[in-house]
């Protein structure tokens, strides 16, 4: 049974694990409710996970750490099993699907752990570990559906209301539900009228719909830009505990998330990955009744490859008129392109790529295409382009 | 004259202004040392250059403060000022070149600033701000060359040894040489044993050449990613203020920088803009002798262009295997995309873009070029897929 206690207990333990993370006020993002971030994206390892393996880590028997430990993670819970298991000098093996980015095992092998790579996908290093754990006798630990465990990432709930003890709303991303049982088990027991909300991503939607329907759900298939969260069933134990603690769960598109993300990068000049973007995207987007509310959000982690946050942004570029793609058919005959150049030159636009294409199905057999990437200051600025070409007698297509 | 004393002053003016930014140890970067960051691109403003404004428009007069204040800036400075007078109850007025990036612009407006846009470049807009002020009796603030200006960028250096009385040395970026002059005064005041180093972009090495030529250089032309330390002529107090307390100067190049953001993407999860980055650059790249020493990198901001973060992300992927354009040139005959495609497919590589074109001059009559830009996992596997298309008999150019 999780109790306040017990999350007392691990916050008293990590002290000597954890980076202290405090409460930053995110200005500029929204005049409908004061946002508070508690950026655990900036926590030892990138990502919280880090709590909940460290004090469950630390409550192992002399016995159970001399086994050494064995977890399954495609990312952050196996930093956090990496770095208390050294901490506590004891030894880790992590089982990763072979897919997961070099970025995380490497950062996996750094924090001490020893690393198997398992062909197939998460499942697979799940059930390989599992085997592991029975041939060799190690000790498992799971990433969320274990009372120390969520006791540790409790101890988040218990920061924020010693820095804010006016709070009105926390707000938390669900994968398996670990943060949010924890978090919600605190705040509640402290304080019953804070308000405490769940977000899901709209394309794993686990546990949201085993709250709807009263029992635990088992999704077929999810995906989402929020792989921290890209959870097919929530635990038993978390289940219930949100079940009893939160106020509500809703969900947020990756679309939300992408523009959340960049919305830390500009005015936050934090990098989340999009399990940690989640909560401020509900925010952002109006699904919680925040309105005039001092609400926290949880930024639960910043380990976002660089090859996803590079499209995240381009696609935040697009979305805010900062890059504009424009395909012009034109006569083929010299001095298009000079005429062309000349109008987006004199107007700012940077050409970042152009296509020069000659008639194709659909086109006059003496037209051709130029399709122009252009980097653009705003929406507004796009339109001046698009209209001073049209002007100029060039057909947009 | 500047003084610890007028330093000490400042931190405790600046309490009600500033955020508080605490030391954060910046593992997986290097062996070499121990490396921790000063993260003012958290600070309120995303720069630290809100410190010297406001501890400068503290100390006008009750006369000087009704006249408004007066500033130019193309970006950090100009929020700083703003923000400042805002706080005080003063009026201000930001000349900014019309160039500048939009973000900058909205955000210098939002924290309650009268922006003018003055056509040109830096230089028009600092004059444009001259005569403003000559004609409408603005108080000028002065971005770097003002002792009140200096001991507020100082309390960086007495937060640091408060932090970490231990430390062994501190380094921070040079653009005018407000920041490093005051940290410069405070922390040789305190410790005249703690090594204090300069960062140079390798664009725009004004104090570099100086210092070196015992007098003030003006550089003809600067450029560099890190736009906020592109400054083509030290101030005339900075200088001397340098000259006395600092150590070293080093430059850094752009390459460096980039990946120093890089880094801080992926292991701090913070958005440094490339004045933030090149005191962690310095280190990265071995321009200063800190082996084994206990190193404070100043990440003095993080107000970097998303268009330019793109690009930067862009390069770092590039340089670290991680997109990859490949070149074929084919036989022009059916069946050789699909040949390559399969290969490519069963390497684990994502296709981003796909470029094909017919003869051109140097190819044979026959054959054709295929351009493919990839998404890898490092060098390794690009090596890999450069020898399975080999292997295949493809011709890559």
């Amino acid at each position: 049974m999780l109790t306040l206690d017990k999350i007392y207990h691990a916050s008293y333990v990590l002290k000597d694990v954890i980076r202290p993370t405090h409460l930053v006020k995110a200005q500029s993002i929204t005049d409908e409710c004061d946002i508070y971030l508690k950026p655990e994206n900036l926590q030892i390892t990138g990502s919280f996970k880090v709590r909940g393996s460290g004090y469950k880590i630390s409550q192992l028997s002399d016995e159970e750490k001399k086994r050494g430990v064995i977890a399954c993670s495609a990312g952050n819970h196996a930093q956090g099993v990496a770095l208390a298991a050294t901490k506590y000098g004891i030894k880790s093996l992590i089982c990763l699907p072979d897919g997961a980015p070099i970025s995380k095992v490497e950062a996996t092998k750094g924090y001490g752990a020893d690393v198997c790579m398992v062909p197939g996908v998460y499942d697979d290093a799940y059930n390989e570990a599992l085997r592991l754990r029975d041939e060799k006798n190690y000790t498992f630990i799971h990433p969320f559906d274990d009372e120390n465990v969520i006791a540790g990432q409790g101890t988040i709930g218990i920061e924020i209301l010693n820095e804010m003890p006016d709070v009105d709303a926390v707000v938390a991303a669900i994968g398996g539900g670990g943060l949010l049982s924890g978090v919600a088990c605190a705040i509640k027991s402290l304080n019953p009228n804070i308000k405490v909300y769940g977000v899901q991503a709209e394309g794993a939607p686990s546990m949201y719909e085993s709250i709807k329907q009263g029992k635990i759900v088992t999704l077929d298939s999810v995906s989402t830009v929020a792989d921290g969260i890209q959870v097919k069933e929530p635990g038993e134990h978390t289940f219930e505990y949100i079940k009893k603690y939160v106020d509500d769960i809703v969900t947020v598109s990756d679309d939300e998330i992408c523009s959340a993300i960049l919305k830390l990068i500009e005015t936050q000049k934090m990098i989340a990955e999009g399990a940690g973007a989640a909560p401020l995207a509900a925010v952002m987007f109006n699904k919680l009744p925040v309105k005039g509310k001092k609400v926290v959000c949880i930024v639960s982690g910043g380990n976002i490859d660089v090859t996803i946050l590079s499209r995240v942004i381009k696609r935040g570029l697009l979305m805010t008129g900062r890059q504009q793609t424009v395909c012009i058919e034109l006569q083929d005959k010299p001095g298009q392109l000079l005429a062309v150049s000349k109008i987006i030159a004199d107007l700012g636009a940077n050409v970042i790529s152009i296509h020069h294409e000659r008639a194709s199905e659909g086109s006059d057999v003496t037209g051709c295409y130029l399709r122009i990437v252009l980097e653009t200051k705003n929406y507004e600025h796009v339109r001046e382009i698009t209209k001073a070409l049209t002007d100029a007698g060039f057909k947009l297509v």
